[in-house]
């Protein structure tokens, strides 16, 4: 009786213990064998499908732990008796989920942000960072010595912060560098800025609350707080960068976003006058504000701005940094630094919300920290960033000609083309992005769409990871479109 | 005038320039030194301080990028005016954050669960895996490969919900060994199962809405979904597991979290006939089954039950799974197969989130599992887990004689002794605490503390990674503590 319910497929991937294990549960499920049936002992069955004895063991131990079927010493395999109706249980394979997206995880999953285009790597993407100046030999061997020896203290489930040699390296590192002032216990790791930005919009703000973002800004950012149901308040953006002076009226906020050392997406440098308006108005509104110095270390032509956090008492602002755009975006380690009393209970929030980095790769980040490697790697960088950022200007402003303007980059990954207002900037960077490049439109970063007072139209290009080639064809390309769209 | 304001330590490990820095930009903020006063030229501050000029003309340039003072060629260096009182940002240094924890943010970071004293790894931690059989010369080599040649559809800001190799390599694995039916765009890898967690709450059920709970339960499922809002109804465990036909009168649940392979913490494990009840009443009731299969892969005898994932038709239960239990929880690398309906937004929400995986870890465990040495390194752990988790079970046993029970563990990383209901498990589990053991006590993972009908006592004691020294002097210390606790 069994033999006729079971046909295996030699040729399939499916091991032959699980095609006879699934055969006879379906066949039970089905009501095709009702409880109490005698099954053929392991070595009949075995002689008639032609398998080893042990694969039919196998199969039937498999059904006797889950209760299908009972195998007694000496006695005959049987099936076990189930007190529910077999035709309810084929009805279960509907494979229409049992539960929607909640309100809120509609928040956070249908963001234009998110949109399906953006799962695939472009060329010439915004944030991109130099891949073949990554260090991969160095960086292997080091990621190779932190994970031969796993030490106990940081690869189980402690840390979850952050490895305490990783912060305590950053502490150092932020002071000098940025100017941050930390202990290490208030540098947490995350593993993205974007991880670091969603923790602080749920543990800092409720659903409603206002959150200040520059207009135009950063859609990592906008995405992030819309996703934790904030309310956005666009803070629009000038040549010294986020202008609190126009905030008088506007709504408390909770939360101030704003990007400094290199505005996101104009590339505007904020001079000190400004950083203390700024956190002056936060402090005056009641806001704490959220400094996301993602490319601080690309500043081109002398140092970097010092950080906002260090200008404040370190209470009146959050330091967000990154690995993404010094190493790769694939390490997936970013860190932020909070006021030293949020600090407990915000990695408590973390270890809830399940927001770790890998150990081994922060391992590797600390020695390269502490070794001065990371220095040498980012000096090395910045020159070569420069280098292909003025390639790209110069290889556009010759391209565009009138039609567009672009400024030297100042630092960082990606620069600004613009274009004159009335220039259809969507459908450019469309026709750019169906010849693969990721280039973004620049009126896609606008907050205000309601309020076209001050219309921009432009192209964010990133260029730090650009060969020669692609700066000639994308300012062919760019050219070309312009062309096609007079 | 200016030498006077100026203060310069040698021996601190402040850099000469951001001394020299700092010690102008205070002076400005604080009003010492006014808008248009001007300072000396780098060549005689070189001079009169003692330092190179190098070092003066870094600090002038930073200054100047700031907007502290303007340089121009030619001219006295000046400080540039402020339209800002002084005074005001000398107040600015008060180290009070400017908010403090949202609503929900205390919700997230407020739990017992993530009490300070869970930090610090312990010795036989419940959940902890055996760090000494961690292949760590071949992982170290897998690692170093995948990190060697990064990959730009992989480093970059795509696959953020996994590398599509990992996803397929998965897919595979599941289907054979677990009964799971997925497409690979099925499975998001997260950083772990406490994310995978996070994010189903919060994207599947809004605050206040219902969550089934095994009682006793897993602790870091209870925080993941108070963390985000969820009110939890407790699901009684006999000894098949979660027992469904207890809720009939429950509120209906979004999600109903199970362990159905080995139950959380008492290790029983769920037959047949209880999964396709369980998936039943879920569905009846409106719920979608969290199957939380943490450690499936180390059942000591016959084969693993298949998933509850499989055995549904895809659309009532979310599958998770994690490589922290058989190679590393610093890996931070998990995954959950989703409803393939609801896949897209999860995976959206995932990356809004930035819930993101190391991408070379990702790729070293791709490797492992398309070379079989990860299936080769399950079976080779199962072994061990089994040795230990029989050795511990005997020295339990015959330490503490007729005041506990414990049986020898069927699968898994730790084991259940259970004491008389009359004793105070907590009051053990601290004395041995503070002998640096990790063990819980078995009455924590309780959810209806207000309803004591079937109280329970015992401890809950990770064997996986316990060398024979631990073995004996956990023996020796809980026979000691309940000795003083007698």
């Amino acid at each position: 009786m069994l033999e006729g319910l079971l046909t295996l497929d030699r040729a399939a991937s499916v091991p032959l213990p699980d095609q006879i294990y699934r055969g006879v549960r379906d066949a039970v499920r089905a009501g095709r064998l009702s409880a109490g049936a005698v099954l053929p002992s392991s070595r009949r069955l075995a002689e008639t499908l032609a398998v080893s004895r042990n694969t039919v063991t196998a199969a039937y131990e498999l059904l006797a732990a889950e209760g299908v079927i009972e195998v007694r010493r000496g006695a005959a395999p049987r099936v076990c008796g189930h007190d529910r109706d077999p035709v309810a249980a084929a009805a279960l394979s509907d494979a229409t989920p049992a539960v929607g997206l909640s309100a809120r995880g509609k928040d956070l999953s249908r963001l234009p942000w998110a949109a399906p285009d953006r799962a695939r790597a472009k060329r010439l993407e915004p944030g991109t960072p130099a891949i073949d100046v990554f260090p991969r030999d160095e960086w292997a061997r080091a990621l190779r010595r932190a994970a031969r020896r796993p030490d106990r203290r940081e690869v189980l489930y402690a840390q979850t912060s952050g490895l305490d040699r990783l912060r305590a390296a950053l502490a150092v590192y932020l002071a000098s560098e940025r100017g941050v002032r930390a202990e290490p216990s208030q540098i947490l790791v995350t593993p993205s800025t974007q991880a670091s930005l969603f923790l602080l919009a749920t543990c800092l703000a409720d659903p409603g609350e206002t959150v200040w973002l520059e207009d135009p800004g950063y859609l990592g950012a906008r995405a992030a707080f819309l996703g934790a149901g904030l309310t956005i308040v666009p803070m629009p953006v000038d040549d010294q960068g986020a202008d609190p002076s126009a905030m008088a009226g506007a709504p408390a906020p909770r939360l101030v976003y704003v990007t400094p050392s290199h505005q996101y997406p104009t590339g505007v440098t904020m001079p000190l006058a400004r950083r203390l308006a700024v956190l002056e108005q936060a402090r005056h509104a009641g806001g704490l504000v959220v400094e996301d110095d993602y490319d601080s270390e690309f500043l081109f032509e002398g140092r970097p701005v010092a950080a906002l956090q260090g200008l404040s008492g370190g209470g009146e602002a959050v330091y967000l940094g990154t690995f993404a755009k010094s190493l790769l975006p694939g390490l997936r380690v970013a860190y932020m630094v909070v006021p030293a009393q949020l600090a407990p209970d915000l990695a408590a929030a973390q270890r809830a919300a399940g927001l770790y980095a890998n150990v081994a790769t922060q391992g590797a980040l600390a020695e390269f920290l502490e070794t001065g490697r990371y220095r040498a790697h980012v000096k090395r960088i910045r020159t070569v960033y420069r280098g292909r950022g003025l390639a790209m200007a110069e290889a556009l402003r010759r391209a565009v000609g009138n039609l567009g303007q672009v400024a030297d980059p100042t630092g960082g990954v990606q620069l600004t083309l613009r274009f004159d207002a009335s220039r259809d900037d969507v459908a450019i960077a469309e026709a750019l992005q169906a010849r693969g490049f990721g280039v973004a439109a620049l009126s896609t970063y606008a907050l205000a769409t309601d309020a076209p007072a001050s219309p921009v139209s432009g192209l964010v290009i990133g260029f730090a990871d650009a060969t020669e080639t692609d700066v000639a064809e994308i300012a062919r390309a760019v050219a070309a479109a312009l062309a096609v769209a007079e």
